[in-house]
């Protein structure tokens, strides 16, 4: 019997779309991410993974703690806002360690991936529109709300199963393996993309077949 | 009598690309800013200032010394060449400290502007298209060859001056005065795009006055 990921190898090849749940630029690229893929005949791979185990490989560190860029990025984040017509709240603790709702996606996704998607864009909205730092089950549950078809005991359960807690460091594993080191990261046949910057250059690329 | 600068500040609002000469990212920029700044009517400001000065406050870090980071620097750089149709050579030993170019297009500046922005193209150029490392005055002023009607003697004299030497330092601490933390980074009427990847946006930016 195949898999999910069996199911998502066999169709048209995805765009993967990397992302840590507390990064802005990965809500901003949420919103446009669907539509660049279905121009061009794919679906999205959500693959949520935590950028805080990237950066202690890397060096890096989280934009708003860096000087002078983390008063940039506040700048831009308002900005890209505007420009999408979107409300934008940072949450507060800005940035949060993104366990629960990414242990979460990978429990549904292995039950139903198109609602573990609209799970992802939920908790994404929820973070940055509503402002909400998804630090604890019960709160990314709850955001979560009706999107969700399970009781809200089994998911709380659920993001506490050591199985569910593996599944999520395998893929952060993948995503350092693979060379990923920001969010969000997309992958189109092999190629990288990093940061919502480069969703035009990505979709100049599906459209051409790359150069 | 008006200064170059005073001159500069007098024409339209020219849009200011602040960069290192090190910095591949600011070659590609370079060679897109004048047509973006020409579609609205403005001149480019160049601004050349010590990248690696902003990084002790930022405590930020050279791409190619970043791992991950580094690997998908260079794939990416060998794909903006190949978008951009233009041969891609890194510097050996790169980045390198760009202080005789730096201080040798201000000397410029002061006395004519046109001279100097067509200085700091083509020492880009020399960089990252022959990959040659800019690293002392002579090797900046044969790379520089015709396009700078001075004699060799007076350019790598004038490298040295301690005035020049001065006016490099007072131009990368208003960088970091004025929040600017990366290279290219470009600022239109006030506002701050960082990046290559915001051309685009600076150029919607320019044509509808910002949002």
């Amino acid at each position: 019997m195949p898999t999910t990921l069996d199911r998502a190898a066999a169709s048209p090849a995805p765009i993967e779309f990397w992302f840590d749940f507390s990064s802005p630029y990965a809500f901003f690229a949420s919103r446009e991410i669907e539509t660049v893929a279905e121009r061009h005949g794919r679906a999205v791979l959500w693959r949520p993974f935590l950028l805080g185990v990237a950066f202690k490989t890397t060096g890096m560190q989280g934009l708003t703690t860096t000087p002078l860029r983390g008063d940039y990025a506040r700048h831009d984040w308002d900005r890209q806002a505007r420009r999408l017509g979107v409300r934008f709240r940072l949450p507060p603790g800005h940035p949060f360690a993104a366990l629960p709702p990414s242990r979460l996606f990978y429990w549904l996704e292995a039950r139903d991936p198109a609602v573990a998607a609209r799970f992802a864009k939920r908790c994404l909205d929820a973070a940055f529109i509503e402002g909400i730092a998804l630090t604890d089950a019960e709160t990314t549950v709850a955001a979560a709300g009706a999107i969700v078809p399970y009781p809200a005991e089994t998911l709380i359960a659920a993001a506490a199963e050591p199985a569910v807690k593996q599944r999520l460091k395998d893929r952060t594993d993948e995503a350092l393996r693979r060379g990923i080191f920001g969010s969000p990261f997309m992958i189109a046949d092999g190629e990288p993309f990093w940061g919502a910057d480069r969703l035009a250059m990505l979709d100049e690329w599906l459209g051409c077949g790359g150069w």
